[in-house]
């Protein structure tokens, strides 16, 4: 950490600053220019409050060196985390592809695409239970219900289930669910995060639509300072002033990600683009870039054209995507 | 509701169309041109979801008319919603001064600025309790003793309060508080607003870091549906590639939302620049464009800097600016 | 400007680092600590190109403290400048009302806004000549002969004028224009720049669409390092996910370049807001945050509808709120 | 488009706004609600100002269906365009690499990377002789004898060049470079485009840092409206919220330009990341995803650390990527 400080500074209040810095356990030294005095730190300097030094009179700004992360941090575990899920594995080179419908709506839909899902190579089974939507009057989900559904589907084909929560009291619904999700807009609901950090459990944390790679990486630290460490860290788009798709897709987040962290990335196109055509180019695109995954909408009944999600992809459009994900994979391996 | 075709579009999907939207009970007018067939739909299209219409075969494009939001909606609503919190008013030409410390940290503490806000013309005390902080290290509030502490500084002042739940689960801790603040990071967490809905007490509702003024107004909805119409508005900043403040505070928010919508609109000029000095200019600039109040940090013990916030204003720097709030209102009456 | 150096650096390379910047003349302190060697430089560092160090391969970041602008920098020139156009005075407490439409049409037209601007209590005559079109299609100004009917209606009314430049080979054009404006898509044309930085004329720099205060202060820096110290600064509206305004407004531009620099520093709402009904209220909070003048779209005709832009006022209108100005002003004075 | 008009719209005013569409060609039909009336208009709606009609007391909005630009519209011209450069091709499944150092900085140096990028497998020769940048104390490139370098490095080695222009008067200089770049300050440098609509020139114009994909096309027909129709697109990264990365490049760029337009779009991970780490895998990712070439910056001289760009790759990297780049083109082939 360096502390740039103002012009003059009173030189009690910075004997007071730089005493109270060394209370803390860190080295201070001090580099004394005709216009500039630079305070430098050394030591462990998580445990200070930036915004506490910033706002002293004789301090001008205050430049953190050190990353404010720790458990999800690669300097402290340089070795790939790898996930376990049912017999599969994320991370490390192991690849999965999640797949399925946007929301679960029937016994009949959610069997079907978990079948087709299945059959086009797709090894993970996604669907939504719990449905965040922008109005109070658009479907809001199967709930409870949508849960058990997953739980028959997964019997029926052995795929593991993701499925997102809402909400700390639905926790008890998890309870069999394989990964559980958190949505981009729950990236920073605290409290939810502190309460997955006390489970053993696979976590699929989405990046929220105008967070930074470091803010989800803290929350993260959430999860993981509670003792839960499997977690899945996933791009879903960010919020911009572009307005032909629905978000944009920030696929450095793969390289960057995987640069400051240990965790497996993965990638949703779905969302992100919004749009079903777009879906193929970027989830090829992400594959290249080395993601450890990625999660896909697939829809069960293009003949009853108004289910249709204006993002999802036919189970055929899908099984072609597998294909070209698989090729372009070997192709870099 | 206009639904825009592609060219040449089947006949028969295009029938079916035009009668599943009619069996809506809206009414569906047909405008041919040489290379583009566009429907107009009118009536109450507030229930037609708009994405399984988009998701169509024959479908390029459908555009909204009508907003999305009934009942924060000025169309439906012409009047002002006027709040009352204890023997106060806000909005319909009702302006309150909210102000405290970002956290309550002692009984000293608070109950020192919640007479120092008085003294200086604040009419309802702020102080956090539930900290929403990036980090699981640092202060994360004294929860539920913090709003123990705030009704000893209401009893002490008279000062009705408001403070920040986080999560459903809190919500009993609330049921003395006098406003119930949700901050930006939950504006969607859907289920807290629909838990909010169901009590009968004012909620002050921060816009998010990169929604929109009708996303907003959307998680109004899910208070309103409920039952509970008393929802104040605050802007309190979005996020943009400036980084020279903490995020940029969006002042058109006043105006429009007082278009948009008959609910009182605050500003909170603290949290939106992150910086003490910037603090006055925004909230005069606040007060011209018409805000219904403002929302202001506060901190007692300019002494002891080590715990000062540097968006904080001393209680004189308060003082000053409130009676310069109260020379611009008048100015304008 | 602070290196911050990867962990065990390569001796040498960090002996030859140290040199080199011992050459450029500043003084370089270092801060060795278990995990991170930090190294202090002081002294004159605006000559250091801060991508070079950042490349080198012992180097993890660079932090720049001083900023990297000098002749708008108020540390280095702590006075107000005041911009003399004419009669009239801009900044260091001299406010100025700039309006007029936003394309010259006719000399009809610019005569009549003219007038009733003036009348109004406006004191400068805005109006466009050349007109940056995102279509090519639209109409592009009257060009030089926009210019000429200009200066008639100052020849008329006694206004100076202002008017935008959108390439270097118009300059001849505007030898006898007022105020030179550089529109925000041109903030950063460097070869315009520079042309203005060597002639004698006040010239309005608009901030770009995605631009940030610093950038801003850098592109002033072109214009004055050139001998020109005539900038007055211009918000305009920026770039954001927001769509119901077409740009929005960044307010806190006016504490925030006061604090940076010692120019004028004026806002645009009608560019801002894209609508007539936003900008009263944007144009009085901006007068209340301290801005040195305000730039309005004011328009002729208000019977002939087809030709009202959606973002001016009627020339009554105007009148209305320069009245509310001044009594803002009066209030804090 | 279609034109919404407000609640009970005055019938004279209805009546004159449609006979004066109506003489613009366009056909209108009348949809009246309860609540809303509608205008669709059909025909060639391109000559009409958007923002005139939205002016107007009776109208509360306007959408535009058909996009405003036509001559890079695929649906006007649904075959790739095939761009020829010397004796090679870009666009329609014609893929170019393209490489060089940020900027000429020498003879010796150009002629270096020239034979460095051509035995690596690069097709084109990249290098700044105008320089855009920031600060006007930076470096701003050799100029008219940096073009001249170029054209001797292209003698040497055969390999077609492109550089950058930042102004109409440089344009003579540029009469032997086989593609003239347009950077992303300039895309909306309107008078720039024109003159660069006049010659007979592939131009390789890139996005703005803000810009929207419809933005880009429209400046693409300022070019194409002019005559010359060899305009290859640019995506170089957006500003967005993110701070590791220097802007956020938005691959989808890939897709959805190739959807609205006929022309080739490439993609340069050099700018947009500003880190050569990130390169390889969003140059990867930009293949996969369909882009018809690459634009990287690669440095000579990994010995003289303090000239490397921290966002070049060396040439062993590039050779390698280079690699990469045709494994990943064959397993989509």
């Amino acid at each position: 950490m360096v502390v740039i400080l103002k012009e003059n500074p009173n030189p009690s209040q910075l004997k007071n600053l730089v005493e109270w810095l060394r209370s803390m356990g860190v080295t201070v030294h001090i580099t004394e220019g005709q216009q500039q005095t630079i305070l430098g730190l050394v030591g462990d300097t998580s445990q200070i409050d930036i915004d506490l030094i910033r706002a002293l009179d004789i301090v001008e700004d205050v430049k953190r060196i050190q990353e404010p992360y720790k458990s999800a941090n690669r300097k402290f575990h340089p070795k790939d985390t790898v996930i376990q899920v049912g017999d599969l594995k994320i991370g490390g080179g192991h690849f999965q592809i999640i797949a399925g419908p946007c929301s679960v709506e029937s016994e009949e839909q959610i069997l079907m695409v978990a079948e087709a899902v299945k059959l086009a190579g797709g090894t993970i089974l996604r669907g939504g239970a719990f449905k965040p939507r922008t109005s109070p009057y658009a479907f809001q989900g199967l709930r409870g219900d949508g849960i058990k559904l997953l739980i028959k589907a997964r019997e029926a084909t052995g795929l593991p289930i993701v499925t997102e929560i809402m909400d700390i009291s639905q926790l008890e619904l998890f309870s069999d669910v394989d990964i559980i999700q958190v949505g981009a807009r729950n990236m920073q609901n605290f409290e939810l995060l502190k309460a997955l950090g006390k489970i053993n459990r696979p976590i699929l944390l989405k990046r929220g639509l105008s967070n930074t790679f470091q803010e989800l990486l803290m929350s993260t630290e959430y999860i993981m300072a509670g003792g839960n460490e499997q977690v899945i860290l996933c791009e879903r788009g960010i919020r911009t002033f572009e307005t032909y798709t629905r978000n944009t897709l920030d696929l450095s987040a793969i390289p960057v990600l995987k640069i400051l962290s240990h965790l497996p990335v993965i990638i949703d196109p779905s969302h992100a683009t919004g749009m079903a055509k777009l879906v193929p180019p970027m989830a090829l695109a992400a594959t290249a870039a080395g993601a450890d995954g990625l999660i896909i909408e697939v829809h069960n009944d293009p003949e009853h054209a108004l289910s249709d999600g204006p993002q999802s992809l036919t189970p055929s459009a899908f099984a072609l995507l597998v294909e070209k994900i698989n090729r372009v994979r070997q192709a870099l391996a």
